[in-house]
Parts: structure tokens; C-alpha cells; sequence
């Protein structure tokens, strides 16, 4: 089959970061596994810090092997002991291959599985014509959904909704959450917010553009990231600040302008990464403000998701490239050339 | 009516920090007022931190004024709409004087009340014979409980038990609790555990006395901090980390090691201060941890406390002084020459 | 003032049940009573029970009185603690007048304070130009919130709105609820289940006229009340049943009907009454089902609603009668010719 | 091997009610399969239930078969896919043979799969020399815990601990528990509240020797079932009944007097059956109570349960039959004369 494959990290990524191949197909070895035919892959900046050799020291994957973390399409073959999917089934798949017996897995904990396989990081990923994965990882897409458009939720779409839904205890009508990051994570968790709540959503992006999009996706207010947006924040909140601030960005001072913003009580959802959280510990007891780790999501968060894809109330947008194309992709996510929305690998002729 | 003042801040604290005086009764001025004649009034390494000046700029009031902010005693006399209290009773008096209108007291947080008063801090407090609070403010003693043994549980006992509290519900059988500091905090914190769940304990700190004394409350293990205790904890936790660390401490690199000791998904819960957190964003997403916010707690936590005083569950250590002693208190305090507990100073004639 | 007043309970009401009189205006006696001027007072088949004498023995108030429970209007006069409204606020009133100082007050379980009053039932209430409250049932409407638009919140939409927020928490995306009764809380049940969560809303009633409206409200789907009922819920839940039913009838067979088509692990919610619930101990164990009470709401929830109200999500069918017409109303409501709506009595020239 | 096999079901239970016979084997079949080698099987009001052929017609199984659902052991052999046990561990099995796949699998509700097997009820249980379950069911069991000790936690235990476990919640300090029945599950269920909280615990029984007993295991009050009990509990909790009544009988006016004795916003939990719940909704309504199913206890809850033992906080008080003698133990059950604690059968040279 067909597959684009990483031969070396390349801290600066050049033209042709990924080669595209025939290798031999991936066989069913265990009786949960699960061969996907592979209808959509999403690409995400994680996979540039892949390229990039980012992930190599923490998880030592010997080159070539496949990225692709963000995946759906039809299934190809099962194991004789999977129940849940037949051959034909339209499927997202879930980016962890878990154990399922650890306390984590029983618990529906997912994403802390104490033996977790993590296909496009630690094994094969998605950029290729089938994909290994198993059963406890694959999700029949609902009536009406096809794979290309919604393989992006496999990930991304998946983490912001595991935020969202865990912030949402906490708000009640006439709460605010302040969303940091107005792309692609930001698209679902705002539309997630909506889904699930009546909070007042405040949108924060340095790109106005960016800020037009989310105005139509349900933001009820939002703020140009312009050096004076904390003050603008604090202000449209009485002072108070946002009892959730769901920062997807976490780095270039989002960290410490995210804080700023968490209400007394409130808390701060961290889900972008890179920067480092600087708060003195008094500000955090004299407050009682908390901050809020959040990985990926669960099996059933993102069965969640694909129905409220299936009702509409969430979409993506996405720009389609065929998997032999998957080096512009890369080098147009790199260089900030993406057209509109999240690209999405497409084998050729894939297909139900 | 006799009362310790503080006329003037001192960086170093001197041996007369406080002038003992007699000064004009407080008298019933709102129909919720509530005069409590003081059995007992904690001092606590805030009320040598207040004497220093540091909150000064916080809280703003002028000098003199009474410190004192754990408070227990009996009632002395009401306003004419109190309806919780008759005079005579035996009542711990809860920190905060709160307005019961605002949605935090409306949901029972009464430590987010959005017009509070704090006696000792922002206004008169409790090292004086008669002390000024509200009918929100006092709970009923339990038969048999004394105001001069619980008076500390005001504010440390009821600290301790807010967030043991809020750690519970992550703690089922089978999880372990790392408690960073054997002091007073950690002694109610440790015997709240126990009354409240069944996770094993372990206990942290750099004094081995102080942890043979909380062997005898409850501790399952303890671990001297000599430098390698993170990594003795890390080893008793089977390289995973504890699912809860109460950090009593907050300051001194305890907020680095409770960090570094709390496993995937886990809390790390912050009561102690002075130090300052300092986490790579990337850390906190990859495991899914979350720092925790504690700030006193509220009527109802305090209440409940009292339950596990009069159950026996939690009892305080403690030292009395008479209110005429109180420098000599602050000194022993400050120096390090307190002898074993908390000190609890007692208006001469005391009594119901 | 002018009043409605009940001076005999009459089993099959008449056609002048209330008398129209003036009595002396209510006065401020508590430091937190609040007056305020009535600007619309719902009427609701509890006040048609209250004059057939069904609350006389649980109420033990003495006739005459004045009935009415559903109130909104503008502050007229407040007591010297009263800190959270002025004179010339626009408030709804919250039905309970709590203590503010019993474990539940303390909790936000007004519905449980130990010692309440419930003007209308137990006390004058609404039915008249000026009403008594307290500072603690009085919240300020949003801008732009009319009093007479919301007086029925005050209960009904009160009590829909609590119910729909303690199931919401089971209510993932995906799960199906069935709300039994397309009148004016189910109305608002159903609005208020689009506001707080995606859940699949099946509206069951016998009236087709009244299922049309709900379509218009958010109910995804309709079914009549036609005996097959149960059959065909069953058939839409895929034999499964629905995770939450939330019965708004509760009695005349539907509190059966409703835990027959409660899914495994999920909850009839009971809001309706007149019924009995007769289930065999067996199927609650072996399908871990549950009942759930419910009992109007708190005063947060209130705030909630109005800022639903304020929002858009949430809007009541009123009908205006003058308050001299007040007995048109009761005949109207008695004799199911209410047009269209919740009856809303308008002392003359109400307004702010 | 050696089972002890039903071949008639008999109302008016006989005094050979098993026939003990050999049989084959059970041999693996699914990857995930895996044998036990029984170490104890406990004996359960439900086997007299299952030998009268009260179970018949709702698990259709054929005749003849082998009873037995409260099983314990060593692993014996396990199937290719098994990696959370291996030949030699000592363990515990949870009754149901689940998925793993379904939502409620996902979500570690176990006791909701839809597609389980329940060993001993609807396919061949442990009254016997082996055992087949699957990789999901078995629990390693701690160091120094032996299988014939806990087996009948697997069920009883289980099913005491997971009510316990829902209840805790509501449990601050100051809550008063009803407990109904001071038998095997009662026991456990009275070890496990004194483990997770600190609510005073108030038991009720027929029997004064019971009740003589939970005073040993941690019940603060015991109440005869002597017609009286229902006043004098409400004057135990001043006139206000328990916040929760853990009804382990659930028939025989037992699920009257529950709820009866349920405080209003309280929960009636509902573990016993054979009698029917009839309650007006008028009572459901106007005190906000609830009643809650329950259903034996997921996989982590046993996994919790045997932490519990470990640590000396639980036991059972058992009395040991060899699987030989099972028509004794089924007969001295049957005839009130099993000598304390629950039957354990045990196979000839049971042992790791």
C-alpha cells in the first residue's frame, strides 16, 4: 500500500520532509485489532514537531515509520474477536490503542491507559492507505457523516471538546469563559460551549479575520489580542475576570494572560502548550483559583462528538489534499499557507 | 473591656509587638450583629505576618486595631434579628463576616462573598475579652465541646478540612495522599483524611519529631524531606506519584516537589504560600494534572468539623496563654519556642 | 391597597371566588423586609387548589387572605439591612422567604430552609398592589426583563428549570429525554433542556394542538398521549427507553408510563403530582433506575432563568388580565378557557 | 472435574437439591478467556432463588448447570489476548462477563453492558473445580488476602459496597444512615460507611442478637424492628429521619418504613427486593426525596472493596463447607440454620 513515510528528523523542515511509498500492508496479529481503511487523515501542527524530531527522545520510534494521528475511513478487517464494527463500517478512530483492563481504562479514563499505543507518535499513523488500530479505538461514524469530514475531530477536535465538557459544571447561566485561540481548536470548543451550555462566550485572537470567523460559529463577544485585551477582559466582566478561561494556546504569554483573567474560584483550562506557568502560590490560595490540565479526551467524548457533528451543531473546516500531495500540506501548514481550515489527507480513490 | 493592640508595624518583630489595653466595648449596631465574649483566640504565624505589616497593603485599615482571627467564646449579646444564637451559647466563630445576599453566600461559599469583613485583619478581631461578628458567623459548639479547645479550628483546623474536603472525592481505596508539612494544618488535615476516606497516607517533612507525632494521628507512612524524598516518594507510589499532595507548606521548593510527586491526572491541592509555581504548560497537558486553589472554607465545612471534634475524630494540640500574656505568645511563636501546638490566648475569667 | 382576597374555600369554585377589596399596605417590621409593587402576578392551578381549600389543613392560615405566589414587579420600600435592591429595582421574588442562617439556607437548598415562609399559601401573597418579601427572595431583573413577561417564573418556570438542571448532568450528547406534558413547564422544561445540553427531546402530551407548539420550542420529536404511547417511545428509543423522563403530569397513569419508558441506569424525574407510584422493589434494583424529586428551586436557579429570559432561550405565553378581573381569570383557568398562556394579573397603572 | 449441577428446578427446595457429578472441563475458546481454579464459592439467598426457579424464566438456561456467582480463586489457564493475570495469581471474580466495548463498558458501569454473561445464573458458575470467565472479570487480589475469605464479596460485598460508595456523597459530618438489615450485606455495608465517611450509623433489625453484632463492626445506634422503630428513629433525628436509608431488605414493609424514615432531600437506596414501593407523588414532590437502584458494583468497586479488606477495614464473617457437603449448606440456608456468616464451598485441596 501506499503510505508517506518519515526517514529523518529535520529541525528546519525542507521540501520533501515525508516520502511517499509502497510498503507492505498491516496484518491482523491480535484478535482486538482492527484495519481501517483509511478515508481521511487529518494534518496538525503536532506532526511538523514530529518532522521536526520534537517527540523523538520521548518516544524512541525507530525511522521510517507513518505519521498521521487524526484518522477515519471504513474498515478494512477485524480480528476474530472484534464485536463492535463489522467490515464496511464508516469509523473515526480514536488516537489511543488501549489496554482496556487497566483501572484507567475501566474507569473510561482513555488517555491514561498504563499500556497505550499511540499510532502517528509511537507506531504507524494514518498517512497511508490502511492504518492498524483495534477495536476499543474505532467509533461508527452516525448516519450521514462521511470520514474526510471529520477526521480532524480524532484529535483536535476530540481535546477541545474534553475541555469544554469538563468546564462545563461550572457554567451556570450568566457565567463567562473567556476561549484564547481562535483557530482550529478554538472552532470546536466554541461551538462545543454552545452545544452544551448558555455561558457568555468572549473570543481572544491576535488576528481580527480569525475573530469574523468565530462571530458566526457563536462567540458573543470578542477581543484582538492588542497588548490592552487583558484590561478589555476584565472590564466586559466587571472586574472580575471569566470563571473558565479555556487558554488552546499556552504559550506566548496566553499562560499568564489566561491566569489573569480566571475569576476568583474560576479556573483555568490549559490545553495549548509551550510557555510555563509562573503564579506565586499566593495568588492561587487567596483566590482559590485552580488550574486545569487537559489531554485529548475519551472514547465516549468523542462518540459525543460525532453526534453533535451528526445534529450539525459542530463542523470543521477543511481543505482536502490527496495523500500524494502530503508534502504540500506539510509545507503550507509550516509556512502558514493552509487555505482556510485544517488539511485533511485523502488517499486516492478512497471511498465506502 | 481589655484588648491586645497593635499600634505600630515592625519588619522585626520586637518584644512588645502588641500593647494590652483597655479599650471601649463593641456594641450592637445591625440587626445581624452578634457580640461573642472570647473564650479562646488562636494565634497563628498569619497574626506575626499581620505584626510585620505584610498584609497592610491588602488589607488597609488603620492602627491601632485588635488582631486575632480564630475565634471561640460564648454569646454575649444579639441584634435584634438574629435568630441562630441565643446568649450564653458556647460558638466557634467562622473568619469571615459575610453579606448572605451575594451568589457566593447564596451557593454557600462563603469564603467568595463579595463584601466581606475579616475581624483580625480588616477590622477589630478576637484578642480582647468581647469580639464583634454577625449571626452568619457562629456556629453552635456540640455538647461537651469547649470554645478555648477548638478556637484554632476557626481558621487552620477549618483550612485543613476545606481541602481534605474538596480532595475526597478523588480518593477512593487503593489511592495515596502525599501531605506535605506535619504542623498544625497538616495534623487536621491528616486526621480529616482519616475520618473522611480511606487513602493511605503519607506524610513530608523535615522534622522527624513532627512525624512521629503524626504516626499517632493517622499518617500510614512517613518520609523525612532530606533531598531525596521525592524520590522515595516516587518509589512508594510504585514510580507513578500520589493521586492527591496536600501542600501545607506552599513555599521553600515543597510547591516544586508536590508537583513533581502528584501522578497522572492527579491534584495537587495548595493551602500553604510564599513560594511560586513554576510549570511548563507541556507538563501539565501531557499528564492531565491540575494545581488546586484552597482558601479557608466555608460555615458549612466548619460545622462539620465540629461534628468530628465532638466525634472525636479531630482534636487540636494546644498551649493556653492568658490574654495578658499574649507578647510573651507572639515571641515563643516567633522564635520558635512554642511548646508543642497551637497557642490560644484566654481572657482572664474565661467561662461560661 | 387593593387585594384579592380568599374569605371561604369552596370545593367547586364559584364564580366570585376572591373578593376585590382595599386593606391596609403591608409595612416594613423585619431590618430585611422588602415591599414591592406588583407589575404582574401569575395564576396557576395551585392558586385553583388553594381556593378549593386542598392546602388549608398543610397551611393553617387564617381567612381572609390574600392568594398569589408568582410575583414580579418593582421594589416599593426595603428595611434598614436590606443591601442587595433599591427602591425602583425591577425584581422577580423568589417564593420562599429562608431564613438565611439554617444549614440549608447556608447550602442554597432554599427550598429546605427549616423555617420558611411562602407568601400566597402560608402568608399574603401577590394578588394585590403591594407585596411582603425579604431581602433574600427579591432578585434584580436584567435589563430589559419586564416584570409582568416573568411573574411566572417565579414558580413554574422556576420549578422546570430546577429539574431540567439536576438531570442535565446525565445528559450527553446522544441520550434521549422524554418530557411528559406540553403545558407551561414543560414549556419551559423544554427550552431549558436546549439551553443546558444536546440531549434528544421527546414530548409526549394529548393534545396535538399542544405538540405542535413544542415543535416550535425545540422538542425534537412529538408523540400523542394515544395509549400506544409507551410502545412507540420504546420503538424511538431503540427498545432502550429514555436515560431521563421528566413528567410534568405525575399522576392520571403517567407517573407509571414514565418509569416504563426509563432506560437502564437512568431516572424518572417526578415534578407533576396527584398520582402514585407503584413499582415492584425488583425492577428498581435490576435496572438500577431511579425516582427523583423535585421541589421548585433555589433562588440561584431564579437568577439563572431570568438570565435564560434575558438571553432569548427562555420565554413564557402570558395572557394580561387586570387585577380587577381576577376572577375572569380564575373562571377561565377553572374552565380550561384561558387563551393561550399562563393568566398574569396587572394591578392598574403597574409600572416602574 | 467435580461441579455441583442442577438438574430440576423445585419449588419446596429438597434435600439434594445439586447432584455433585464430574464434568469436562471448560476449556478456553476467546483470547480474552480465562479459568479459574475455585478457591471458594459463596453460598446466596439467590441460589435457593435459582434452584425454585425463580430465575427461569428470565435467564433461560438449560438444565443441567452449575450454580454459583460469588466465586474466588487462582488462575488456572488464561487465552492468548490476557495480559492482567497469569497462571498462579490469586483472585477475585467480578459476576459479570462483560464486553468491553459498549458505552457502559466504556464508562466503567459494568453492571450495564449489553451484552454480559452472569456465571452461575445464565451459564455455569463456581460451585464447582474451575471456573470460565474472561480477562475483564478477575481482580489480582492483595498480598495476604485469600480467595475462600472473600468470595462473597464478589456479589454480597460488592453489591453493599457500591450503594455505600453512591450514598457517601450526601455524607457529610452530622448525617444520620439507616440501615436496614444487619445480615451479610448489612455487615458490609456498615464496614464500608465507617470506611469512606463519618455519618452517624443507625441499624435496624428484628433480630436484638444482630444488632448485638454490628455493634461491634462500627453501628453508633441499633433500633429493634419491633413496630415502634419508625417513631423512634424519627425521634432519633429530631422528627427529621436520615439524609440517607440504605435499605438492604427491601420487602416486608421494610421499603415503607425506608422511606418513611427519609429525611426531606434525602435518598432511599434500594438494595433488598421483593416487596413494592407506593408512594404518593404529592410525597415525592413536596420533600424532595429520591429512591435510588442499585445494582451490584462495577469492577473497580471490587477492586476498592479488596483494598478495603486488606487493610483490615472489611470482613466477612463466613462459614466453610466443602463443595462435597453443598446440599448441607444449601439446606442449612434454606432452613435458618447456617452458623454464622455466609457459606463458603470449597473444593477438596483448594489451594494455590
Amino acid at each position: 500500500m501506499k503510505a508517506a513515510r518519515l526517514y529523518q528528523y529535520d529541525e528546519h523542515i525542507g521540501t520533501e520532509p515525508l516520502t511517499l511509498e509502497e510498503i507492505e500492508e498491516p496484518k491482523i496479529e491480535d484478535p482486538l485489532d482492527v484495519i481501517v481503511r483509511i478515508g481521511g487523515a487529518g494534518l496538525c501542527r503536532t506532526d511538523l514537531h514530529v518532522i521536526e524530531g520534537q517527540w523523538a527522545p520521548l518516544v524512541g520510534i525507530e525511522l521510517p515509520y507513518t505519521p498521521g494521528h487524526e484518522n477515519a475511513g471504513w474498515v478494512h478487517e477485524v480480528g476474530s474477536a472484534v464485536s463492535n464494527v463489522e467490515v464496511g463500517d464508516a469509523v473515526i478512530v480514536h488516537p489511543h490503542i488501549t489496554c482496556g483492563l487497566c483501572r484507567a481504562c475501566r474507569n473510561g479514563d482513555d488517555m491514561h491507559c498504563v499500556d497505550p499505543l499511540f499510532p502517528g507518535l509511537d507506531t504507524d499513523g494514518g498517512m497511508a492507505e490502511l492504518l492498524k488500530t483495534n477495536a476499543r479505538a474505532v467509533i461508527k461514524l452516525p448516519q450521514g457523516v462521511e470520514p474526510q469530514d471529520v477526521a480532524a475531530h480524532a484529535d483536535a477536535g476530540l481535546t477541545a471538546y474534553h475541555a469544554v465538557k469538563k468546564a462545563v459544571p461550572l457554567l451556570y447561566p450568566g457565567t463567562r469563559t473567556v476561549v484564547i485561540g481562535a483557530g482550529g481548536l478554538g472552532h470546536i470548543g466554541i461551538q462545543s460551549l454552545k452545544a452544551l451550555c448558555s455561558t457568555e462566550i468572549i473570543v481572544l485572537d491576535r488576528s481580527e479575520e480569525a475573530l469574523d470567523v468565530v462571530k458566526r460559529l457563536g462567540a458573543d463577544e470578542t477581543v484582538v489580542a492588542d497588548g490592552s485585551h487583558v484590561n478589555k477582559i476584565m472590564e466586559m466582566t466587571d472586574g472580575n475576570g471569566a470563571e473558565v478561561v479555556l487558554d488552546f494556546v499556552g504559550e506566548m504569554s496566553a499562560e499568564k494572560d489566561g491566569w489573569n483573567m480566571t475569576a476568583r474560584a474560576g479556573s483555568h483550562f490549559m490545553i495549548g502548550y509551550g510557555g510555563t506557568v509562573e503564579v506565586p502560590t499566593i495568588d492561587i490560595i487567596s483566590t482559590e483559583r485552580n488550574i486545569i490540565g487537559n489531554l485529548v479526551g475519551t472514547y465516549n467524548d468523542l462518540a459525543e462528538l460525532m453526534t453533535l457533528q451528526a445534529q450539525g451543531k459542530v463542523s470543521l473546516q477543511t481543505h482536502a489534499y490527496s495523500l500524494d500531495a502530503v508534502n504540500d500540506a506539510v509545507n503550507d501548514l509550516n509556512q502558514g499557507r493552509m487555505p482556510g481550515g485544517r488539511g485533511i489527507l485523502i488517499p486516492e480513490g478512497a471511498t465506502a
